[in-house]
């Protein structure tokens, strides 16, 4: 590879400044973590296939804001049994009873307190524990329910230092269950769309891909129980809610499955909305995440992505979904819109094809027209039902859909442990490169050497 | 400052790898270009005020794609003599002289050859020289102007390297000259008037702001003369044409009127189509420019600019104007549009206020309103006389207007050499860290420990 140019930066730094917990040093001015070695007998769980389930037995951790919505909708979906409900508060239980109680569905067995979620891994009645906690108690609860030998969903982001990801990871190898996290972001219409777009080759080769979480919180931080988001970004800089931009941006790019992130850079803004909200609900006098921070990744092919971050300021809610191909164009905020050659559509049976050029986006008719044969067979599938039982759109139904679908037919997942630690590793990444002046930080290679051993990205469908 | 941080990689590179003729070192992991020293009883050009002049006698040197146009609007400036032109086939001064004639001016002494711009800028019959040849020839050229004396302006961007940027600026400072780069975009109606908003506050402390040239080049390829564009960016890897994003971005944040950009990253994508279209057009068999290229911008105050470059792959025209502050939000493409707290657009009479709220862009009643009222005292000056002239929707004549405008009343210009400088060094500041995996790179201070002496970014005016 000549893309590690020849800048010497020949010092060895046997320790971090003690920012962090993980060591570290800088091989051509790139920073690099210490990859852990992998246990002896530990395997790679790519592709990782279990046993078919006819009945899904599903047990949720953490009832506050995420959970009584993905409680209700497992109540749509055919062949789950929902057998055990926990949260910190007793009275968070009851209302997800209700939620059953409301859809026919048999009462679950409740925990609660601090150590409820450990008594609800060790019941031998449940296949799948999705834990919707907040972020810090994400990895240690995914980690205990793994080696109850369930598998584990988990919400976003899955983990909140490398060393945890790294804990993923080889609990999962170790365990051979399943860690996928709630990423919902790469189901919604759109990027499931532009997605099946991309596999026809109709954006040509894909360059470069941009995504965000962009959402002014003002109104929702007293939401959170014991202020643990303010909390935690009061004192973690850096993008630590990266995964709904990087999410449809690494299924874009074949991330583990072709190519991989190699490299980062991040800037961002002092932080003026932050501070001021975390001195008014908490008496802070600093606050280390910035009200705008920005990532640039590299790709062992070349390839770029640009992530944002900002939760502070008032701004429209954007998650950037773009695409930069060498035949066309998507984006997705403030409008839905692609640009094509003209030639790139010549194929293609749309109306108003002679006004196409490639400097603008394609009429409405035409993308309407595009989007309607380019829908994605999951979406085929379910699309009338994700509309009906709803959250956020439909996008968080077919998220809980395809993870039955896959456990109940022995299938991959769509999203893998590695996804959820590369995803989630951008907060400790972009932390590292903005301590140092925007230095170049190394993205793990969390599969320790496979990541171009899956031939692409795909959902895992039977063959009928 | 604590935003250098202790990264410490203590190597002292002597020279650089054959990529640049600048010496530079590395200092906390940062690449630092050497800044010449000012030659004594050099000065700066800060605030530069030149002798009134009634009328501007001007020579225009490059009559090819962007010259004519020029002439033309000239022509609808009061106070003006064109007493030359100038290109290297003398068929393009005779139809330039048309022009002139169509108009009702009389015939300007004509120049051709390669050596006839030195013969005009000789004459001492012209006030400013005016240019608009390809990017290779503008130093040279500027330079030998003001050495005769001349005030210059020159097209974007002026210089295309370090050595260029400096060249251009100790001239200025040696001849007291102005040399204003023609950059254009920041004379845009949504450019003006969101900057004036900005000033009277509507967007509180700005923190981030974003620039771009995304314009598919595909069907201009052929009209630049003896290919000199492609042939640049064949061999130049970086953002080669960064002033139309960053131009606007730097106005809004004060640069060197208050802050200073201090460092940059830059990433870039594999160049397929830039390549492809170079083998086809010129038999090559590398391109060094990336298809499309990322830079991140931070500045003395902590805040961050980010720009792209993409002049290759099919996608609307884009700047990506975009400014992100504490209390509003502005964007322009693909539609413009703003956002802002509720709160604070309560002093303004503007209908529909009750609709507001934080999260969404304000309603086209509220946004056109907003324009009316904060629209730029340059454009109420100028405005009708402006979109009648055109040039690019009038932003053209509004630039051509004010630099004659200051010239007449011997008023510091809107853009002075320093702007020049900085813009036009993001191709050569770019490379450089394109070229070592992303490391940042510091933005030399062309005003060499002045930034921070005028207050602020202002368009001077007569006090009537």
């Amino acid at each position: 590879m000549k893309l590690f140019a020849r800048f010497l930066c020949a010092v060895a730094v046997a320790a971090c400044c003690g920012c962090s917990n993980e060591g570290w040093t800088t091989v051509d001015g790139v920073i690099v973590f210490d990859t852990p070695a992998r246990a002896a007998g530990q395997h790679s769980v790519l592709r990782l296939q279990t046993e078919p389930l006819d009945t899904v037995r599903v047990g949720f951790i953490g009832l506050g804001m995420r959970g009584p919505g993905a409680v209700e909708r497992f109540t749509y979906l055919d062949g789950v049994e929902i057998n055990a409900l926990c949260d910190l508060l007793p009275e968070r239980v009851a209302s997800s009873q209700q939620i059953l109680a409301h859809r026919g569905f048999p009462e679950a067995a409740a925990y609660s307190g601090e150590e409820g979620w450990r008594e609800l891994c060790e019941r031998d009645d449940i296949d799948l524990v999705y834990i919707c906690t907040p972020w810090q108690q994400h990895v240690e609860m995914a980690v205990y329910a793994m080696e109850c030998g369930k598998h584990v969903a988990l919400e976003v982001p899955a983990a909140t230092s490398l060393a945890e990801c790294w804990q993923l990871v080889d609990t999962a190898e170790r365990t051979r269950r399943h860690c996928m996290m709630l990423e919902n972001c790469v189901y919604d219409f759109f990027e499931l769309t532009t997605l099946n777009m991309a596999r026809h080759g109709l954006f040509g080769e894909i360059l470069h891909v941009e995504g965000a979480y962009i959402h002014n919180l003002e109104p929702f931080w007293d939401h959170y129980q014991g202020n643990w988001r303010l909390d935690f970004n009061q004192s973690h800089r850096g993008d630590v809610y990266a995964t709904h931009g990087l999410g449809p941006a690494c299924q874009l790019l074949d991330i583990h499955r072709g190519d991989r992130m190699r490299y980062l850079v991040a800037m961002d803004t002092p932080s003026v909305n932050g501070l001021a909200i975390a001195r008014e609900k908490m008496g802070a006098e600093t606050f280390a995440n910035g009200d705008h921070t920005l990532t640039l990744i590299k790709t062992e092919r070349g390839r770029t992505i640009h992530l944002q971050h900002n939760v502070y300021t008032p701004r429209p809610y954007s998650r950037m979904y773009q695409l930069t191909g060498t035949e066309g164009f998507a984006d997705k905020y403030p409008v839905e819109g692609y640009a094509f050659r003209p030639e790139q559509l010549s194929g293609e049976e749309i109306p108003d094809h002679e006004n196409l050029s490639a400097h603008g986006f394609v009429p409405e008719t035409v993308k309407k027209a595009l989007m309607e044969r380019y829908k994605h067979p999951i979406v085929l599938e379910i699309e009338e039902k994700a509309r009906e039982v709803g959250g956020h759109g439909g996008m968080d139904f077919i998220m809980d859909y395809r993870l039955v679908y896959c456990l109940q037919h022995g299938l991959p997942l769509d999203m893998d442990v590695y996804d959820a630690a590369e995803w989630s590793a951008m907060g400790a990444l972009t932390a590292m490169s903005l301590r140092h002046n925007s230095a170049p930080v190394a993205v793990p290679d969390f599969t320790r050497g496979d990541w171009n051993k899956v031939d692409g990205f795909h959902h895992a469908m039977l063959v009928r």
